[in-house]
């Protein structure tokens, strides 16, 4: 392997920085489960420039098999031993959704910048106060919509924002899990609006790039009558319009037999772009009473691993710039804000405007 | 982010394992050039139950950047320090290709495992005292074939493998570079067959499951003549007869304009198999005048990224193991070997048997 | 070209039978126009076993062109002429939509079969009164939804029928023209839901195989503010329950920068499928700024041409074997039916049941 | 439908011109095997500016059912009958390869503009002798590549003389059959190379725009032994050098499990493009198992139909026009040179040059 190829492969990823040890960056991490470790792996391995200084778990044993994996220092039962710790600078929230409030206030109290997992919380009561003491303290929060840095749909986002489609007219959203989770997850998910249709909600507003004022919502338990008696649905058709005049269209289900389904397509005046999932290859067969390929990467955790360490980036990048974050308070407020309006459009088989909600 | 999603995602990579100090295995690097940096990257960040121990380059500061950069504790100008470190149980070397005889068998005579980058010498003489060495030392030897590990390539070799397109009687692969190395380059690269085609010529092995019995090789400079001046060609068309009757097509130009340009069709008497191109997203935009997609990824270390983890991954297992490595030494010498025919072809214009050569 | 390619073509087209000049079936053809034409060339020139003997248009240098072109014995400005002609056994109603009703009565009073384009009519009375002289007179009468008969959706119903994807959960149809009509058009078209996303209702209850119940509308003009000004709109959303629980949302939009944009998407409980648009050729470009193909079919006539041959065979077979038409009178009225709940559900912005309408 | 429809689709296939009793032009149908009749059919229905005669075929009942059929006034057990009927001003030959040379004499005689079937001829002699005479009598001669005239392969073509993909480089072509045909038909064929490569050696002169100078080929039976026994082989590979320096593969089998596979990819300095296969429909099938599709169209008929009709209006255009057919007799011979050269290079196993066989 000679020289040449160090200037030929013009497109190679960015260089590691090699340690900064003055101005290094410290974080803490509250919640070790499986995304606080995705997380975790991801400052530890991949982002060698900042250092993981402490994690939290409510179950220590957790938290410390996380700390060995990951050769973080400091580990903890207590929450509060990681955002008290002088010299963490930043904090990733990512315990169980009833307490994000808590501990983004915590947080912001300390003067420690926030990476909050989604959603910021059920209760918009809640969130407004957890918004307002981040704007006090002057502390960035990012909310973790991850997909947003999906090479995908970040090609999608930038299709819209380049005019590479012209003035967008209509989006359709198809976003369905390979299998319905738990009767116990349903019961504390908060519902599928909150808890799957959330980053749906999301991702229409990243790609509309304007504010949705009214809500249709529509669907049923189809996979599982258990989740109906329990008083959600697993089947979804939500409608949104936009101030800007565009409507987005979503269809959810819980349950794809043949895997994870993460689709978007935005029609415009200036033409269209649609996106498919991705495959572990791109092999096509030719067989003898068809030709196929593989099914799709079967869920988020790998449909979307690159798009946790991206967001991870840009956080710290939001962080040591003081610029806002890419994925805003507002912007986790106004999905949950929209997952209301859709549960209630829902029960009461009417258009629900966002103004109705909150 | 609840607890059922640990259930469910039974596809995950599998979990890095706590770090095991005792049994450790420690390897050492020859050559930290960009591909030595690779390997060292991910046995330092993405492999972490193994430990590298040393890294030599002839230019000691490049040495020193790397172990400073990934951590390495010891560094060196003088590749032997490498060879001669007790500690080291294995190494890869990633020198220039004239110097890795030397080093196999300085390797081979410490007891040590090797992984050494392709081609192994262009001179045979030399691979066969360098594998008499290995068979001596009862080590493992495993050469740096990445692309079998590229997971486009591993799929189309496991539906041969497993007959799922029957009984192959035909290969066609289309290998063609984003643009022509420097002419420095080229002096010094061996000829086209021996430093790009090589990698065709390990697929077709790789893909046939048999030993080439003979070649015919055309081609020109079409691309720049000065590099048919120099006495090597730039597009190239190589015709591989296997010894169980199948026959390869190859189709080589250092410059494609779209990039870079990997491909493989099979096809036997049960169906075919083909794959794509890899590309940096799955967008689809529907424009004015055409329908389009953005360029295939650029290069090999964009396209092949992975696939250099993955045959790390391979060899470390195998070392563990004491298992046969899945390149093995006859596999680079047979790789040489071809390409010594195809040049002869090229150059007298007629089927050149393997046995003629070596 | 010797024999033996006889045996192999298995899979060639039906041979068309020699002419059987006894029981030959004649037709005759209200309205001249471009639809009728087409209509004409394929009875004339693709389905030799019958015989267009008649054709009637208002303007009598149509008909006469028409006859001249094709073949046709008898021509006139008076479409009675051909619906008192007692050599005719069934009619092709291509003419006007307002005049589809009285044709229909007076073609069902003569004891012909009734081929009759979309929609039947504007009003629901008429259509009704209309079905009843039909079922009275016991003749067949089929409503032109040439769109079941293309080759495309034609196999998305036969996955759903044959329970390839499970039970039917969702539908979303894309169905956008190239251009918009002119004002004078859209003036008497009906509207968009009538004129336009007619053909989706008709394809979401073959689809479906049930009946919708529930229809919720919107839209507005963002293509041309002059189609709003007119009461119209060119850019439309509209979701459709179905009594089995399906739903169906459906995009439409008068003008594509791409050209004719019309795909399906069906999800069920064991999988889904969608189809793609047609294209010219396959080719596909591997450019030096993007991987690109050719626009797809631009418009009706190219896209769907081969439907309306497909269709007029299948109600030849129904006219011919007494069975009841592929497509019914009852078709043809439900999607008026549901175009005039979508336009109230436009107004009103609400969810509007069927039952409200007809 | 309404009248604005007729404006806006632009692309519309060309009108039929009403019939033009006095210029009209007259052709005769010798040899009415399948191919005959496909003609037959396209002269009679598809393109009713024109008159076909008669029909000649050694079993007089084949010609009589073709006359009945497509209308045809004449019929006759004898070609002469055809050939010398004076109102016949052009004639296609559809006869078996060994009396192509005969017909195309005679018509030559008569001043009769002529259409042959492909292989003009096996032996090269007669070839020479029939195009002197179609060159002295100043008529038309066009050969029946019909692939030429297929939308895919005429878009490749198209890319390459308008410059879209630079200076071509390489051609590959893959062609095979969904089944072999019986052995009597083998042992009339000519072998595989003058049989079915015959139609690649015109493609990859079409494509190159060039002419071949030196040919190599190899091969054997691999689908059926009576194959190999008969002296023919059922699995070929051919490279073909161009004067130009472009290089073709081509790769045939007389079986591929998924039926017919027809495809071609030209790479040069500005890119490249490619053709998949046809297929009946654009449906994919998210399944439980594979994302898969229907199999391409089966054979010839069903993948070339359009072509062979395209072709005859190239063969009437030019005869009306007096303009050089756009499939000469050259082309015609010289598609047989390159199978001569063919069978010699797979006999001989060397690179044979053109300049060695004629």
């Amino acid at each position: 392997m000679l020289a040449w190829h160090h200037e030929l492969a013009v497109q190679q990823p960015p260089a590691y920085p090699s340690a900064m040890p003055d101005n290094q960056l410290h974080l803490g991490l509250v919640g070790a489960g499986r995304i606080g470790r995705v997380h975790a792996e991801h400052l530890c391995r991949r982002i060698p420039e900042v250092r993981l200084a402490a994690v939290a778990d409510v179950n220590e044993s957790v938290a410390m098999a996380c700390a060995q994996e990951f050769g973080i220092p400091e580990w903890s039962a207590d929450a509060r031993k990681v955002l008290d710790n002088p010299e963490v600078q930043a904090v990733l929230i990512c315990s169980p959704t009833d307490t994000h409030s808590q501990w983004i206030e915590a947080a912001a109290a300390q003067g420690k910048h926030i990476f909050c997992e989604k959603p910021l919380d059920f209760d918009l009561g809640r969130i407004d106060l957890s918004l307002r003491a981040v704007k006090e303290a002057g502390v960035i929060l990012q909310t973790g919509f991850n997909r947003r840095f999906d090479p995908n749909f970040a090609r999608v986002r930038q299709a819209v924002a380049d005019g590479e489609i012209g003035t967008p007219h209509q989006i359709h959203i198809i976003s369905r899990d390979p299998a319905p989770p738990p009767l116990e997850y349903i019961a504390k998910s908060g519902g599928i609006f909150m808890d799957m249709t959330i980053h749906d909600f999301d991702m229409a507003r990243f790609l509309a790039g304007a504010e949705v004022e009214e809500v249709y919502a529509t669907g049923s338990a189809r996979v599982e009558a258990a989740i109906g008696k329990a008083g959600d649905l697993d089947t979804a058709e939500v409608l949104l319009k936009f101030a800007n005049g565009i409507v987005a269209t979503i269809e959810n289900c819980r349950q794809a037999a043949y895997g994870y389904d993460q689709r978007v397509e935005v029609f415009g005046s200036g033409g269209g772009i649609l996106i498919d999932n991705d495959y572990p290859n791109t092999a096509r067969v030719q067989g003898k009473s068809a030709i196929y390929r593989d099914l799709p990467l079967n869920f988020f955790m790998q449909r979307y691993i690159e798009s946790y360490l991206v967001e991870m980036r840009a956080f710290l990048d939001a962080v040591r710039s003081r610029r806002p974050s890419p994925v805003s308070g507002h912007d986790g407020r106004m999905a949950v804000v929209i997952a209301h309006a859709a549960r209630r459009s829902w029960a009461e088989n009417r258009p629900v405007r966002l103004s109705e909600v909150g």
